[in-house]
């Protein structure tokens, strides 16, 4: 029986005043299919943060519906999105994207960015009529390796996209932590002006569900609550996850929250390090990879719980720890307790 | 701007006690993707709802999602569903089975319900590799149209489909308001017993969001889980909705709610009836379908929210009024007595 | 064992001067997929033909290969095609066109044919992001009931469709009879101005196999190549068809072989007629419906192969006998003295 | 202007006494999609040839829809096909797999073969509903780059596949080359006993158009057809195709056409070796894979038509060198002769 839990940032349930906005838009008569004032409210809140009025907003109920609704507007049926071999839509989703009938072309990526020599490659590669044509490019931000892209990195990608033709789409699943990662110098309104596409993920952040699904292309946005209604992501009473994101984007909650996820993450961060591990990546978010001796993992995983992430060698593997927005201190202090005095 | 709207069911927030409930079970770290235990509680109480021990149930946010997820794990990609012209996959569903790869064969039926001979029919018009082969049948109870299936009648469509190895799937996003309707002779047993799969409907009974899909037959079960997966179904964070279905079921709440909703559109149909005016179908639930003559409807659109369901004659259209868990009986009152004074 | 079959105009292989260009085009070595100097030279004798030098035209292996690849190019996810009732796509391709994911909107239709009036119905019905956007019309030409538009039927069409923003695609699996029918009014360069695609029928009017896909809008044709790829209709060696596309049109071949068809068609008509039966559509070109008694079909259907299609009371049905550039005349001839002497 | 083509081995058109049996099997009536007496008579040809007399049979017009259409009838929504990352599924069809929904997982492979550990990977890194089901796996014989399969390495794969759960299948679009390959030890008969599905290919040797789809497997049979007409692979006149078959298979045609062209793809080979070139892969079938100076691929490229494979460093790089049954070994002499002058 495990005493603490760092599987995922999806462990806990919703922070207090995220249910508290629940209850506060509850009442009240609404039209449907995010036609009530309280998405209307939650749009107009969205788009002065990431200063753009004439976005289209909208919310969805996870990251993997966000992700195939996203990708199947934007392609037509011969046409691929570009992704990192890690990237969430690859591995991570039970072959949704395909589900919708479009390939994914993968590029290697260690750090699990994408570079705009990788997706030139991509494109200089595809031989017309024969292999598919690459028309969208998805990264994460923070990546799946708890790596975040720099406004330099982003600019470039984003400039590679533009010259090529390409829809840049960012998954935001844990966008809150590249957004307060003490190394960024990137802002929501940079990133908001650098993509096509992105989303702004609650689950993962504090939120009971949902995900605020931001096109920033206004060539992009006509018909694409067809594409929400037909994969079944229109959800009858739009308040319900309205509600959510208004209670995170009001004043700083979801800023807070993740800012929280992150410290508790580089806490444990720095003491694996102070006992002379190191990690699969330089992680500044909420999830990080250390390298520990198999003996090592062994004795800890019945106390904790948490993913061996792949093998480093033939004695020591990286597991991944992820903290959240609930995560308590004196489990990360007693997680790091128990691993000095093994 | 209206006073009232009866445009439908999903116009209120959830029911302050179902909002209960998403506090009550926040606390606490849990596994991810419907392995928490409060999911597993509330599977454990629809279980022993439904009389079936082994049902295999799986929670999701909407009634779209539901029935595509359930068709695309029922189908082999020749494989059709039937279903009645007025069945909601069929005209309100953007496409969305279509979109899986699957044809809906339709057949005509006034009273949205759909019979035995109407099913052989489609069978035996089928001709081997030329059409779709029917592989699936599609109703709801009640049905679009309010009306509900007696016990003798849904175990008419069980014996057809078993007899033609056709799978029944029954739509449930209204299944309280046929529950708790003053005239059926039906349980939620003889419902699971009699189908190979159905969902309960969360959302348009009081629900913040929600449907509880049920597999009653165990060789449909297996591989479910992936189908949620690869659409998007499979929230993260499985007890929001999970926590609900509790709140509806551990007392009487569900068949409360659904029988307030029925009470207030009796109450609107007794009214209407009585000032001599037909209706499209003899609905015993929520939505009901008064003849109303153009000049009439004209007077109260303003005041009142609802749809205009179709055009009856040159001077007479039908309207729908919908009523939930939540409308006021002083609402209905008004509204009976605003049509009384024109 | 049947004497003769009247079964479809498939039923025999290809004229002999047909297969004879497969030998006068199979020597040395050309470009794959299309690029060959067989193809180019079909190409541009069909864009004389049809008298748009613009034109892209692709050949393809058969009918449901060409109307599903074409749709696919034609449709967002969310897009729908209206069709008749009757429509090829709708009652005998297996789902074909649903399994790119696409609904077809169906109106009903006696003659097999569309009205501007039928297609503003499905227009003005749909309701926006609930249900699918129309955005194609298919019809076929002669239709699968024989008929055939007129010039104002088919120019209403085409306005119609214009204004509605809709594309209007024409299934000529058998164009060539109703280009020859006695009654029509209509050259082939009418339909390729009135169109938006269509495709000239081969494997029905003396192909070995092979249909001509030709792409009038310029709009559509930048990435018709991949789409024929994706869907395996992309043939390595162009000159296949192509080849037999020269034998047809480089004189009156294909003009020839449908007015034998269409005249055996017509004396089986005209005889049938004269010993006093009815017909279910008037057709003037190679598929004929009459009605028959019960008793006097089953008196012939061991001599002759042919569809009982529909029965009209309980005394009577409706048969299909179809003709083709190489039914004889001896056995029209003794078809109809059988006929007559029962 | 080139004076050769190596491109492919689709360069040219039919074998003659192909040509020739198109002409013997055109007269008389015949049902239409594949009942038709030649489309029988080839059937059980092949089953004779390949020892198993309840294999399903069927003729299809090239090898991306052969693939698309057998991957599809294999596949659940959620399940995947494995495939080399050199896999023409993977790298050359446009994303056709996809679009029938399904993911490829690919596994690196130098040699273009897979392996048992390579497969078994794949299945163990499976995540059960966050990544696909492994359910196929496709190889193809002779590979993309020329390999061939030993009897015990598909064997092996075989036992994997069948201990595993998964379909094995392989595209034999070059496989004559493979079967009178120098060093195989593989009959046709062997194949047809180790996978669960395979196609003769005729396009690529010899053929106008047209592949065997075989289904060895008796549980994978049933609805094939129906999976052939939904894709728009069922010819309406199945004797087109299974003509060509007749004439390939009565006698030893189709071994000696392979057999040509594995002669003088060897010629090439020992020719070019001679000179001191080393080859990409080891190939002993009809493609090559020469690595050449860039220098002087530029001195040849304007008199042979061929592709640049790959850059191999930065001053030389691999061609493909290609040639079928109808390679004139005069050009091969030729080839090598200007090679040697340089």
């Amino acid at each position: 029986m495990h005493t603490y839990l760092f599987y995922n940032d999806y462990s806990e349930g919703a922070h207090p005043d995220v249910l508290k906005a629940l209850i506060t838009y509850n009442d009240g008569q609404e039209n449907g299919y995010g036609e009530d004032m309280v998405t209307r409210k939650a749009v107009a809140l969205l788009r002065e943060r990431i200063g753009i009025n004439e976005a289209k907003i909208a919310f969805v109920s996870g990251g993997t519906q966000a992700n195939l609704v996203v990708l199947a507007s934007l392609l037509q049926p011969y046409e691929s999105v570009i992704a990192p071999v890690s990237g969430h839509i690859h591995v991570h989703e039970a072959g949704a994207i395909e589900a919708t009938g479009h390939k994914i072309e993968t590029v290697p990526s260690t750090d699990g960015k994408l570079t705009p020599t990788l997706i030139e490659k991509v494109v200089s590669d595809a031989m017309p009529i024969h292999t598919t044509k690459p028309r969208a490019v998805f990264i994460s931000h923070a990546t799946e390796v708890g790596t975040i892209y720099t406004k330099r990195e982003l600019t470039a990608l984003s400039d590679t996209c533009r010259k090529l033709g390409l829809y840049l789409y960012l998954d935001g699943a844990r966008l809150g932590t590249a957004l307060v990662a003490s190394e960024t110098d990137m802002t929501l309104q940079d990133i908001a002006r650098l993509v096509d596409v992105f989303y702004i993920g609650g689950t993962k952040n504090g939120a009971a569900l949902g995900e605020a699904i931001i096109i920033c292309n206004p060539k992009l946005q006509e018909n694409f609550d067809y594409h929400l209604k037909q994969r079944g992501a229109l959800l009858a009473k739009g308040r319900i996850i309205a509600a959510q994101f208004l209670a995170m984007f009001n004043g700083t909650l979801y800023m807070d929250m993740a800012r929280h996820a992150n410290a508790m993450a580089q806490k444990l961060s720095t003491g694996i390090s102070a006992m002379g591990y190191m990690f699969l990546t330089d992680s500044p978010t909420n999830q990080i990879f250390p390298i520990l001796p198999n003996t090592l993992i062994d004795k800890i995983k019945d106390k904790y719980g948490f993913y061996v992430w792949c093998p480093v060698n033939g004695d020591t593997s990286c597991i991944r720890l992820v903290t959240s927005w609930a995560t308590k201190e004196e489990a990360v202090d007693e997680f790091l307790a128990t691993l000095k005095n093994l």
